[in-house]
């Protein structure tokens, strides 16, 4: 352990961890992350998380807390028997009945957590510091002595006297615990009471660390903790828990490794992870969440596109690849000419420098009025500049769907070329049975993949403006496209038929011959 | 300036500020928030977000960038017209052309960006050492000689030999600057690095800081930065920009009131800022975000929503009214006794303690099984655990909704108490029509509000569940109420008829004489 920001004549301050610092994480998405209000995991999406936690190398996961119910029990002891190589722990009030149910689960260990300030300790529970002490000493050695690893918790412990705090920890680890964990449980702490506080227990023995992001700080606080001698730490995936939440797993994964080479889990299995905990939790990952949220790796301004272009490292920490992900480069209001052009030979357009400019414009202009500039949008604008004819191979002519009660059903009129084409379908809604019209009219030529379908949260009035975008693709043709309406099944229609009108379109064109420049 | 972790014999670290300390903030929420991929804001939206900026007190603001476009600049325009206490600010690259235009939207200042890194000297844009220094000196005498407040950033600051970037941000405050601004443009730095960068430039001039969130270290290195020096901190509101996005405004305003009393911000209309930021970007606010998210001060779990009945401050670092928000306590699988109670009070319902604890069982059972537990899922089961008739005052016999061209186009047959009403409506879509006709069925009893109608995002496939939830409120009484199904016209009309029913018979228990215990 070293100091950092010991401020040294040259200002250099030496670094918090080596790269042969030894650092692990005990995760707890499945019972922090799961304590989020509106947050509950079935017991096969606990056991998929697990087996994807064990996948990424974490070492410890907590897989639930036993005392919650015969559910939740259930779900703890699917988890400990998958075999995992991580040691699976439940998390355990200071009571004997919670340890019993937790070994009634078969866990490997266990979390105890005890009242640590005196708000928890007179207010909550209703005790004195004298019996939390004895208490504790009593619970730990009960574990131990049923073969638990065995963590202790002092909850509320940024808020604990911090005297208490280590005579209740020194009392804990005399009594065998394996581990102490210091735990900012309401997300209050600074840096600096962070580090005063876990120096201490670390004086004592092996220190954990459990932040919450109220203030913004969870990261910060652990990164304080490391300072001060933890080298375990809590945390969950996509940082979800309680109120603002857990410091995020992946960040402080990639964040040790990027910076002291400090190696806490697989990070080429942090993107997947973070993925089914959002389809599991139903919580979205934001679109600027690190590491994982959709822009993480996404370029769009005229400057990060065109220097990106040069040089992948232009505007990137590390290569996506590294979390396994992909880079993106999109356009809209900041769009430039290298990205534009860019973005024109994905799809096989060729322009002048002039032609080149004109779309530019456009691209801004359309930003400029808050819109998203898909793959259609740009095409359209190329066909514009350069005068064009839009050879429309599918268009809408009208669309009726009927829902309410009874089967779903939709019928369209489609012009395909210069022939017109009626069908009907059904489905398990509106949009579905508008979807399956859509591809029973057009037969062979629908053979294309709905790679994602996509509608933002609609918040507001029922007659809101809802926006669908999908993406298709057929063969090595792929395409964005975004449609709005305040009727959901018109908007997913006009989306999907355009998307497949500009897939047709691209096939068609490719097997013209190559256009002369001066066309 | 005072070292944070100088490790002194008790562990005690010195704090990184003082309450008398001055901090300052720059808000880029127009500028670098709007190049977040998928973000474009119209003036009026821009307009919007400053005047809200400038009620919270934020000393600068940067309202875009002069060089992206004639609309950009005329948005500009718009800010720099509203007659702001704040400094209005453009980015500027190092080209003379770009201050121009930035005069030419009558901005307060500039923040000049020059290429800092070797990465951005000779691979991006293709110059020399000497050369940017040059550069940089003439425009910063230019900019100053026009009155302008001038920031300069070296690009790619974290990344840049440091030697290089000490001279050039000496060249650049001898010529006038009046800050100089440490840019860990890419996200790329741990808060050694930016602790030894930044204390450098500070060794010159008034320092600020602009990190992103690319590590997870956004905060981190705030933290680092002001350790070292700096005293005016780059943020966005919601953390929104380029990639994994900058540092929220937000937290850096509480975390700093909360751990060191330095006040930046009014705090209490830090929530009305986040919420007009994330309506006019359509970046939604992560529940778990902090400060600003849904669940920032929402509470569920057993444990914590006991403690937080028993003391307010049990489970959280500040109260929710310091950032202009309330506390919320909701039930779901971690429901326990005190919750539950407290939430069937709100509803006016008594229960036994024997009947609590079935109750507590079906909430937490319904929770197990993924499902969030709104009031109506309460209400029905506390019916059915005391054996009371559910007085049923409005039921949905059938719906029939037709849209995709044309007019959308619902009817309704509805069972109000023992009379069944038919009616018709049409709307912006199937969802508004369907509203309108149960509106119509209902006439003078539909006279409710519908507080707020939500859909979560829909992602897979067009033939998903999808889940509307609704908050309709009559007189004194608002009840929550949840419905899925694959027809988004179903589930929305569901939702509505049941939270109807549920507010007239809320109604009508009103008027009778109160219930016996032995009822």
């Amino acid at each position: 352990m070293v100091d950092l920001f010991g401020g040294n004549p040259n200002n250099t301050p030496t670094s918090v961890l080596d790269s042969d610092d030894r650092v692990q994480l005990l995760d707890t998405t499945l019972r922090d992350g799961e304590q989020a209000p509106g947050i509950s995991l079935t017991p096969d999406e606990k056991a998929d998380i697990a087996r994807a936690l064990d996948r990424a190398d974490v070492p410890y996961i907590e897989a639930g807390s036993a005392c919650t119910g015969e559910g939740e029990r259930e779900t703890i002891r699917k988890v400990t028997s998958l075999g995992l190589d991580a040691t699976v722990t439940s998390f355990a009030r200071g009571v004997k009945r919670d340890v019993d149910l937790a070994l009634d689960c078969d866990v490997d260990g266990v979390t105890i957590v005890v009242p640590g300030s005196d708000k928890h300790i007179e207010r909550k529970v209703g005790t004195t510091h004298d019996e939390v002490v004895e208490d504790t000493e009593e619970l730990v050695a009960y574990a131990k002595d049923h073969g638990l690893w065995v963590e202790v918790i002092g909850e509320d412990g940024s808020r604990a006297d911090l005297d208490f705090l280590e005579r209740l920890m020194r009392a804990a680890y005399d009594a065998g615990a394996d581990r102490l964990c210091y735990a900012d449980t309401v997300g209050h702490a600074g840096p600096e009471t962070t580090y005063s506080y876990v120096a201490r227990l670390a004086d004592i023995g092996p220190t954990s660390t459990h932040t919450h992001d109220d203030l913004g700080l969870g990261m910060t606080n652990v990164y304080a903790s490391l300072a001060a001698g933890a080298d375990l730490v809590h945390a969950t995936v996509n940082g979800i828990g309680e109120r603002a939440g857990n410091v995020a797993l992946e960040e402080v994964a990639i964040a040790l490794s990027h910076c002291y080479g400090v190696e806490t889990a697989k990070l080429d299995e942090l993107y997947e992870l973070a993925q089914k905990v959002a389809m599991a939790t139903g919580v979205p990952l934001p679109p600027n969440k690190a590491v994982v949220g959709e822009n993480a790796f996404t370029h769009e301004s005229g400057i990060h596109t065109d220097g990106t272009l040069k040089d992948d490292t232009m505007y990137e920490p590390y290569p996506p690849e590294t979390v396994g992900r992909e880079r993106r480069l999109v356009l809209g209001k900041h769009a430039g000419r290298a990205g534009v052009r860019a973005a024109l030979e994905e799809h096989g357009v060729d322009v002048s420098e002039e032609e080149l400019a004109a779309v530019v414009e456009r691209v801004k202009a359309l930003g400029d009025r808050g819109k998203r500039v898909t793959d259609a949008d740009l095409l359209a604008i190329a066909e514009d500049v350069q005068g064009r004819e839009r050879d429309r191979r599918v268009e809408l002519v009208d669309l009726t769907a009927a829902s309410g009660g009874g089967t779903p059903t939709a019928s369209v009129r489609l012009r395909v070329d210069d022939e017109e084409r009626v069908a009907s379908g059904t489905g398990s809604g509106p949009v579905d049975a508008a979807v399956e019209a859509v591809r029973s009219a057009l037969g062979p030529d629908a053979d294309a993949q709905l790679d994602s379908y996509h509608v933002d949260a609609i918040t507001g009035g029922t007659d809101a403006v809802v926006t669908v975008e999908v993406e298709m693709s057929r063969g090595d043709h792929s395409v964005t496209v975004a449609a709005s309406d305040a009727d959901i099944t018109r908007a997913s229609v006009d989306a999907m038929v355009n998307a497949l009108d500009r897939l047709l379109q691209a096939e068609a064109e490719e097997s013209k011959p190559a256009p002369q420049a001066d066309d």
